[in-house]
């Protein structure tokens, strides 16, 4: 099941390249006073939902993807998490180029850790990245998206699996230079979620994934999610020894090679292997 | 004006010592169903709740500070953020202090910004903290946390002020490593924040306040803001010139010299003039 959050504030699923208005389904969901638990809800009750949106999908009206705005399918993340270093090819360049490394030491994912991005940062690929410094380095890094499905903690890697609810291709849109990744990562509009999310029983393996990202029509970045350093089920493992993990949480896996400066005027196209394709508009802020 | 959340998410106005019992007035708060807007509704809705609170308080049922469990005053923050390093004499001791910098060169906070703490991590004074690496040295840091009150972006020092909603006493917990920030400090329970909100009026001067934080009854930490680097009204300028602010957004401003590892069984009481006092009990998770 593909499910996108369109328009204003509408539940789409997505069948034959059609996106069905299934937003009546969304009534069953509870609502909230302060204070809010936190996690998204169409994820928390997304299994009691899919009789429902099934239902809803024989009566919807049915719309062309190009004719609506795209937002991020999770709306109410506790926390989006990245992987800063997760490919070795990303490793290498980044300890070649100063650009990247910005005189810090690149060492390995397990020394370094997972970094956060701010929600306030999240949008959909029809809402676009917005430049705050246009004058520095501003990178596109492709990403595979893993939503958690089930709260967790202290997950052991054999049970990971479970704890996924689904996929969606995620740019980590970075700002180089000095500063922390959880501050140069966390610009409004710079965690972009999309086109949809794929539930977790559409993708046979998400460790080999075949994805890309190109600028203006050339491809920048084309790698195998069989080539990450700590893979799915591993980040869950490595999260959760932290922190909780909750439905909703978006984990951004990393990125491998080729990441590089966009501008103002450029067009992102991404794509992953089962997921689908989305295309994401940059511009001053 | 004091507010605290308490026992099952009641809502206390702090008088005298006591705890008044207004939960009466969040009846005021709308609902939400997924999406749910970003921010915290008690801040968004702060000024149009003030005499509802004031009114629920003739009635309300008063108990001693001692009776209840006290919970974080803020429930549903967009973003908890974190300075690293904004007290001289705390950059100083981490320069000579391995166990604290793990090969890191030590700047400023101008070159390294903020940081993030996962909301998942935030608890209240009552809840405790939990170690879940007792093995690693786990630190106490004892902060000013600023309240975020109204929205805003690229917010000048000179209005900074007037998007404070309030300010209570925060603690960064810690496990010091080689991970990033962002990782170190998100462990569940590792953002305390209590014992209350006192809101923006009460505090002449955010700026100039006496703080400290006892471990066992022994001084461990005793500073004032006025020795901030990157001050309150500075920190929120830096902040929203990355990213939006957004009413219940947690600015942990920096901890000063003396930071110190926690056992099990510890117990931390923190202080700051104008605020108040909390007792926090460390144990292992």
């Amino acid at each position: 099941m593909k499910l996108c959050r369109f328009d204003d504030d509408r539940l789409g699923l997505v069948e034959a390249g059609d996106i069905v208005d299934v937003s009546s389904a969304l009534d069953a969901l509870p609502r909230h006073r302060w204070p809010v638990p936190l996690g998204d809800d169409l994820i928390v009750h997304l299994d009691r939902l899919r009789p429902m949106i099934a239902d809803a999908a024989k009566n919807g009206i049915r719309r062309s993807v190009a004719s609506v705005k795209l937002k991020s399918p999770i709306a109410n993340p506790s926390k989006i998490i990245g992987a800063p270093i997760n490919y070795k090819d990303h490793i290498e360049e980044s300890k070649k180029d100063q650009g990247i490394a910005h005189g810090r030491v690149i060492r390995t994912i397990g020394d370094w850790g997972l970094f956060l991005k701010a929600n306030s940062s999240l949008v959909g690929p029809s809402e676009g990245v917005a430049l705050r410094f246009p004058d520095r380095r501003n990178d596109h890094e492709v990403e595979l998206a893993v939503i958690v499905g089930k709260p967790g903690s202290n997950i052991a890697r054999a049970d990971a699996r479970r704890h996924i609810a689904g996929y969606a291709i995620g740019l980590d849109m970075t700002v180089r230079g000095p500063e922390l990744p959880s501050f140069r990562k966390s610009i409004d509009s710079y965690a972009v979620l999309g086109p949809w999310l794929v539930t977790a029983e559409e993708i046979a393996d998400p460790n080999d994934l075949d994805f890309s990202i190109k600028v203006n029509g050339e491809t920048k970045q084309a790698s195998n999610t069989k080539h990450l350093d700590f893979d799915v089920f591993r980040l869950i493992e490595f999260a959760s020894a932290f922190y909780t993990l909750l439905p909703g949480d978006i984990i951004m896996t990393g990125t491998p090679a080729g990441v590089g400066p966009v501008q103002p005027g450029d067009v992102m196209h991404a794509e992953i292997a089962g997921i689908g394709a989305m295309d994401v508009t940059v511009r001053a802020a």
